[in-house]
């Protein structure tokens, strides 16, 4: 991270009293104008200071020319002006004592032309001297969802819930598209941050500053690149076992861009790298953002398996196949009740259905009764490390997963609990909601997916802690 | 199919005049309660003739003790009387001259008691000795979109709207959560069949009817097991080409049911032999449920790709990237774009982004006519064999999937266009489904999945014709 000053900085960059839009807008052409917007309708609740040489008011705060001349104190500048004015600017946040900047314009190192970089030199040097961490530029800016501050120029990420999830990630397209799918499946968010350039925020500082943030519990990171990936292995080896660190790494394509196709090998080679140094330094390395983000939620929900033995319990005969397939597939085992467990649902199924693992419930629709008996028996079986519960809707079992509540939340902390409730839209969705809120389930949208989001669960249990015979 | 009898007696069971539900009631705790539901609510235009001994009216509709005491004519009994009843329901059902039955009734041959398996016998006889097709036993019935006929005991069945989709399943449970995620998706289907235990009709009869059904564009089949995996394949093959078939066969897993684990490696080859043989005759074989469906869908819309050359435009880089990553690990080519059309995207978009495949037209967003001006640039080069359009909602870029619509959709018959248009639950929704119920698009919710539909579509395209060094 640097120095100690530019780490408490960062802090009050996700948790600032008061923070200056420079750039501010009404024009909706204009970025500036979305960042005030996601502000104010986001319902963050300290001073929000409108900065523009043009007028006196926006969105009905009164704005000044420069930050200078606002007499108040800023924590966090997010800064929407064009590349070549951001050099002054930087000098102006440093001498006015603002923590630290989200710079969301873009026309830094990422363009052809060579003024881009030598700005983005310009500015490091700037924050750098002053201690003043800066996410960008080139991002679409972070939010904080324990304070609701929306420093983006979007203002629906403030639609996706609060969560346990801290997604670092440096596309901005794909942080948008993983919120939007997040707001469809009830996953929530501690904060959401795009990296950008990375002036001087990378993965591994975010790493550091998410480790010891309290409303922080699994760390989710997009990774193109990283400059030192060394550097974050040994961050997050540093914390190894605190809390859990997803990652995705895309770029396994060498078509990107047409210039890298001489290196074909070089390219592929290194996504290779990544992926198995993530692994060694007990990150859990996925193929793909949809189950970085279904992961990361799994794992802010779910306690771990202690075992690869899972129960599967079915609704209809078919998911809980679908199921047992994909376990197979990802490494768990379809474990043997112990006779116990496999009496209670004896008695409790009629004799016309599979009654072992996997077991259809099927024939005990009518009966919401027996089916929460069977949940129980196969949580208390000290056999079963994990349950994936699926049930499909039809008319007959549709009061099944309000009946289930009391039980599965009663199990929540004790056993991971996935669940693939499949309903027409409107049907089940608010008792789905209420379970997921509470914690006590994850509900994935098939079978196939709830069963390897288990496995990826009992896949951190094995490497959050470092093994004699690591190699 | 057996006979011309049985095939002719096929095609009235899913467009019959009037359909009588052996079983029907009131009471919500009984099938026949909410097959009369989907039938009523479903907007079957037909005569409803509910058969019950204890009312006179059900459901609003005069009803009768048995269907011999009906005096008109019936082309259709859905049955849900227990097992032990059904042989003499049969017996009426032949001397009325019902066309056919879909049974629902369970208890046959899936159950332990051999009771069953001598009851399924025994009504074969008569069905066959009468050439009367019967849809089941132990199934939710079957659903026709084209004439609103939902005879199953799922009235949520109807919410799917109509398409050129024809799914043929063995699993009731997996129909059901794959007609819940197409309502989300606004795919549609032709007609949802569920096989049941299939005591006459077959995937292989489906096939044979399904290759005539004008309202049937694809064949998509979920397969658990087939008797006589020969007769499906030379079904198809005898047909290949005039439509697609894809199919997702389940049950690689050992561990489905205890007693099979014994035969590990006898269960593990079969599932192998299916998917090649399959292949071979010109079945599309996908890997998991949501492929069958997106895949199918896919088919019935877009036209197939002339090669495997595909164009990446994409509204950020991040998704531009992941699609590129898919399709090459799909065995897509990013293709290197005529020298005019990459001149008119050099006029179109500034200097800092990414112009070759990828392009990332974000510099645009403030610009649609310049990303249509690039799409269409994409579509009418040569060297372009399909199309990846992937934008994620931001609020700059909110007019986007709007001002596309006319270019897509004049594009629609010639080459296929697979877009990932992503954003908030409310936004861009009206715009998409236009998009998607004209036929102009196949919108996925992620560049990935996007990304491996298209290189189906190629695959389908290379193995719909045989070729001569089929080995």
């Amino acid at each position: 991270m640097g120095t100690v000053d530019k780490r408490n900085n960062l802090k009050a960059v996700f948790n600032p009293c008061a923070v200056a839009v420079i750039g501010a807008s009404e024009n909706p052409g204009k970025l500036g104008c979305h960042v005030m917007k996601s502000l104010k309708k986001g319902g963050y609740n300290g001073t929000i200071v409108p900065i523009n040489p043009g007028g006196q008011e926006i969105w009905g705060l009164p704005s000044c020319a420069s930050i200078t001349e606002y007499s108040g104190h800023i924590d966090l500048a997010i800064v929407v002006l064009p590349a070549k004015l951001v050099p002054s600017v930087f000098k102006e946040c440093v001498e006015k004592g603002v923590k630290g900047v989200v710079l969301i314009t873009a026309g830094f190192k990422e363009i052809e032309d060579p003024v881009g970089e030598a700005l983005q030199t310009e500015i490091r040097t700037i924050a750098d001297q002053a201690d003043m961490p800066v996410i960008g530029p080139n991002t679409f800016g972070m939010i904080n969802y324990y304070n609701n501050l929306n420093a983006s120029f979007t203002p629906e990420f403030s639609w996706a819930i609060k969560g346990g999830v801290s997604l670092v990630s440096q596309s901005g397209g794909m942080s948008h598209l993983m919120a939007f799918t997040a707001m469809r499946q009830n996953f929530g968010f501690s904060k959401i941050v795009g990296l950008g350039n990375r002036l001087n925020i990378s993965f591994e500082d975010m790493v550091d500053f998410l480790m010891d943030d309290p409303d922080t519990r699994v760390i989710s990171l997009y990774v193109e690149g990283v400059e030192d990936p060394r550097r974050l292995m040994l961050e997050v080896k540093k914390h190894r076992g605190k809390k859990p660190v997803v990652a995705f790494k895309s770029g396994s394509a060498e078509t990107g861009n047409q210039a890298s196709l001489s290196h074909t090998g070089t390219l592929a080679g290194r996504h290779e790298i990544y992926t198995g140094a993530f692994r060694q330094a007990g990150i859990c390395s996925v193929d793909n953002a949809q189950t970085l983000l279904e992961l990361s939620n799994a794992l802010a929900t779910c306690s771990l398996p202690a075992g690869p033995r899972v129960a599967v319990l079915s609704g209809q005969a078919g998911p809980g196949m679908e199921a047992c397939d994909a376990c197979e597939s990802h490494g768990l085992e379809i474990v043997t009740f112990s006779e116990k467990t496999q009496q209670a649902i004896n008695e409790l199924l009629p004799p016309l259905a599979l009654r072992s693992n996997p077991v259809d419930m099927g024939p005990a629709w009518y009966n919401p009764a027996a089916v929460q008996g069977i949940v129980r028996a196969v949580l208390e079986d000290d056999h079963v490390d994990g349950l994936l519960l699926l049930t499909v809707y039809a008319s007959a079992n549709w009061e099944l997963v309000s009946f289930l509540t009391d039980t599965l939340q009663k199990w929540q902390q004790k056993k991971p609990v996935i669940t693939c409730f499949s309903a027409p839209p409107g049907i089940w969705e608010d008792e789905i909601k209420a379970l997921e809120l509470s914690g006590a389930i994850v509900n994935l949208p098939t079978p196939e997916r709830a069963a390897k989001i288990m496995s990826y669960l009992w896949q951190y249990q094995q490497i959050k802690q470092p093994v004699w015979s690591e190699s």
